[in-house]
C-alpha cells in the first residue's frame, strides 16, 4: 500500500461540494481501486460559514487559495474557482511551482493559458487534468488523448453547452420563442452569471478549443475560432428546418484542413435522425472521428454536481494510480501552431428568407445563387398571409466565400424583405 | 526519449493486418504521442504465404505463437489468435512468464480465465490489456476502469453483438423473417464460424462478463450468466413490439443485486426513442449508470479491422506511456465472488400469444395473471382470420418467478395455441 494521496481543494460551489462528497462516501471503493487512500486535507472558498450540504470538519481551512496551493501537507491542488485568469491562475501556477499535480475543471482558463500551463508543469514533472472541463461526466479528455492515441482524428464535435441545446430543444417541443425559452432558463437557474458565456457560445468554444488541441496535437487556439451564438435562432427556423428533416444544435466542429487548424462554434442543422439530430435537452454529446475507428459517439450530462465531481475526482484516480500523461497528451514543446483556417470546408447551407410578394421575385434569388456558383438541393415556398413570403432553400456543398457572395447581391435587390437566414448543414 | 517499445503480434488475421497497418502508417505520430518509437519485432500466424494486405518484410516470423511469446526481443505480446484456450492461452500464459505485457483481444479466453491471468499478471509485474475485446473501437474498457473510477456503478449494458443487432434491425426495417435475414447475414460474412457464438448471445455475454468483472469489482464469471439468443425472435415480435413503442435488442444487462451479481444476456424490449432503440445495424452501444456520473451512452462500431485495431493499438500506447493498471481496474486477490443471482430483479415483461378463438379464453389467461400476482399494464388483441387471436400484454413489474408461474398455469389451459412469448422490458 502505497502512501495516502492527499488532496486541496480550491472553489467550493456545486462541483467542489461534490467532490468532498465522493471523498467521503467511497473513501473504500477508491482505496480498493488505486491501491492508497485518498484524502482530502485542506480547502479554500471564498465564505467559510456558507452551508454546502457537506461536512467540512477536519480539513484545514485557507482563505487564500495560493496559500492552499503551496501548502505542504498536499499532493493534488483541485481547482474548481474557474474564470480564466485570477485567483484560478494564480493558484495553479503556485500549485504547480510548488511541485503539486493539477486536477481543474477550468475551460476557459487552459483555452486562453493551456500551452504556458502545460510548459509549467512539464518543467515542474507535475501533470494538468481536466476532464471536467469538457463535457462534465463524459470522460471523452481520456477517450481522445488514450484511447484513440492510434487514430489520426479527422474531425470532433460536439454539443457541449446543454443551456443551449436545452432552449433549442424546449423551442421546438414547445413552439416557444427564443426569448421565451431564455427567459424560462434564466428562472430555472441554468444560465452562467453572464449569460453569453452560455447562448454566445463561448463556454462550449472553450470546451472545442481544448478537444482541438488535443485532436491535432496543436496549441489551444480560442481566439482562432469562428464562434457564433444561437440568440438569432427564430422558432421559424426550428420549425422549418425540422420540416426539411433536421434539427438545430449549437455545433463545436475542429477539423485539420490544407489551409490550417478550422475551429468552429454556430448553430448548425444535422439531420433529425442521428445521433446528434436526436440529442434532446440537457445532455451532451461529442462525436469523435479517426481514420481507424471511424466515429465514436459519447454522451451524457454536461453539467451538474455529480457528474462533473465524477470526472473531477476520475482524474485523481489517475493520478492515485500513477497513471501520469502530458496536458494535451505530448510534450508541450511538440504542439504545433497551426493558422486558423475560416469556414474553408465547403458545406451545404440552409438559406431562409422573406420573399417580396410580386412577379419574378424567386426568379430574380435563383439567378443570384446561380451566378455565385451556389446551385439548389431544396426549395419550399410556403403559404402565406402576409405580403411577404417565406422560402426555404438547401443548397448543394458551397463554399462559405460563394454563399457570403450570393448573400451580398441579394440584399442588394428590392426582393428579400429582412435579413436572410443562413445556417451550416453538417453532414455528420 | 526512451528505447523502443518492440511488439510481436501473434494472429494475423483481419485485426492483425490492421494493427501492422497501423503501425508501419502512424509510425510518426506513434512516437510524438507515445514519446519513444512503437516498432513490430516478431510475428506469428497458420499460414505464412497468405496475401494479409500489408507487407511483412523485415519482421521475423515464428510459426509457434509461444515461441513468439518467449522471444527476448518483444515487450509487449499482441494476441489475437482467438478462442478461450488452445495457443491463444499458452501463448499468453508464456509471454506474461517470460516478463512481457500482454495486449489481447480475446473476450472468451479473459471470461473463462480472467482470474488466473491477471493473478499471473500481477506476479510477473506485467499488464494484460484488452479494449479491443469489447465492443470494438469503443474505449469502454478504459472509461469504466478509469474514466469512472470514482462511481459506485449501478448497472452496465450493452448492445454488443452487431451481427444480432444487424439481424432484428433488418427484420424490422425489411419485414423479413429471423431464417431469411440470417441466411443474408450468412452469405454476407457477418457470421463466426459457429453462428452461434453469435446468435446464440456467448460473444456478447463474453463482453458483459469482463465489463461486470470491472464494474463491480469481481472475477469474470462467465458461467453464472443467464444467455438467451435470438434464434426464436419472431417478425410478429419485432412488428408488435414497435407497436408498443419499443425495439428488440439483444441486450446484456449485469447488476448487483443484493443477492449477489445478476448478468443477464438476452432479448429484450427497450423504449423506442431510447438510445439503444436508435440503435441500427451493426454499431454497438454501451450504457454506463454510476451514482455520480449518472448516465454515460458510448456508441461506435463494434467490429472490424479499424475499429478493432484502434483499440489494440490504444493500449499499446498506454503501455508506450508508461500507463500501468491492474487487469480489472484492481489487485487480482481483491476481486470478488459473488453468488449468481438470476433475474432476481422486478421489470414489466412483453407477453405475446394466440389465444384460441372462443369465449371465455381471454378472461381465463387474465385470471391466470392475476392469480400469479401479474398486473397488466396495457394489452392488444388483433384483428385475425386464423383460428387463433394474436394478444398482446405489457405487464408491469412483476418477479420472472410469478411470470414463470403464470407461463406455467396457462400452458395448463386449452386456450392457448403454441408457445408463448416472454420477453423483459429493460428501463433504459
Amino acid at each position: 500500500m502505497s502512501a495516502a494521496l492527499r488532496l486541496g481543494i480550491a472553489g467550493l460551489g456545486t462541483v467542489g461540494a461534490g467532490v468532498v462528497h465522493i471523498l467521503r462516501q467511497h473513501a473504500a471503493l477508491l482505496e480498493a481501486r488505486t491501491g492508497r487512500s485518498v484524502v482530502l486535507t485542506a480547502v479554500s472558498a471564498r465564505d467559510r460559514s456558507k452551508d454546502r450540504g457537506v461536512s467540512l470538519s477536519g480539513y484545514a481551512w485557507e482563505d487564500d487559495p495560493v496559500v492552499l496551493a503551496r501548502r505542504d501537507d498536499i499532493d493534488v491542488f483541485v481547482e474548481l474557482i474557474g474564470g480564466s485568469d485570477g485567483p484560478a491562475l494564480d493558484s495553479v501556477k503556485a500549485a504547480l511551482q510548488s511541485g503539486k499535480d493539477v486536477v481543474t475543471a477550468n475551460k476557459a482558463m487552459l483555452a486562453h493559458h493551456g500551452r504556458a500551463l502545460a510548459e509549467m508543469a512539464e518543467t515542474a514533472g507535475r501533470v494538468i487534468r481536466f476532464e471536467a472541463a469538457v463535457a462534465g461526466g463524459i470522460p471523452v479528455i481520456k477517450a481522445l488523448t488514450e484511447g484513440l492515441a492510434a487514430n489520426e482524428i479527422t474531425r470532433v464535435m460536439g454539443v457541449m453547452n446543454g443551456t443551449c441545446n436545452y432552449i433549442l430543444t424546449r423551442m421546438q417541443s414547445a413552439g416557444l420563442t427564443y426569448d421565451q425559452v431564455f427567459q424560462e432558463a434564466a428562472d430555472l437557474g441554468y444560465l452562467e452569471a453572464d449569460p453569453n458565456l452560455d447562448v454566445g457560445g463561448i463556454d462550449a468554444g472553450h470546451k472545442l478549443a481544448l478537444l482541438a488541441a488535443i485532436a491535432f496535437g496543436t496549441a489551444p487556439d480560442f481566439d482562432g475560432m469562428e464562434i457564433e451564438g444561437i440568440q438569432r435562432i427564430a422558432i421559424d427556423d426550428i420549425h422549418q428546418a425540422a420540416d426539411m428533416g433536421y434539427r438545430i444544435k449549437l455545433l463545436g466542429v475542429a477539423q485539420r484542413t490544407g489551409r490550417g487548424l478550422e475551429q468552429r462554434m454556430q448553430p448548425c442543422l444535422v439531420p433529425a435522425d442521428s445521433p446528434l439530430g436526436q440529442l434532446e435537452g440537457g445532455t451532451n454529446m461529442v462525436v469523435i472521428e479517426g481514420d481507424a475507428v471511424q466515429q465514436l459517439v459519447l454522451r451524457g450530462p454536461g453539467a451538474g454536481q455529480g457528474p462533473t465531481a465524477s470526472a473531477v475526482m476520475g482524474d485523481v484516480c489517475d493520478i492515485a494510480r500513477g497513471l501520469r500523461i502530458a496536458t494535451f497528451g505530448q510534450p508541450a514543446a511538440t504542439l504545433a501552431s497551426l493558422p486558423a483556417a475560416r469556414s474553408s470546408l465547403p458545406a451545404p447551407y440552409y438559406l431562409r428568407m422573406k420573399l417580396v410578394d410580386k412577379p419574378g421575385a424567386l426568379a430574380k434569388i435563383a439567378a443570384i445563387l446561380g451566378q455565385a456558383g451556389v446551385s439548389i438541393d431544396r426549395m419550399r415556398q410556403y403559404g402565406h398571409s402576409e405580403a411577404t413570403a417565406p422560402v426555404l432553400f438547401v443548397t448543394h456543398k458551397t463554399s462559405r466565400a460563394a454563399l457570403d457572395e450570393a448573400l451580398a447581391a441579394m440584399r442588394q435587390t428590392d426582393v428579400v424583405a429582412g435579413e436572410p437566414v443562413a445556417l451550416r448543414i453538417e453532414e455528420v
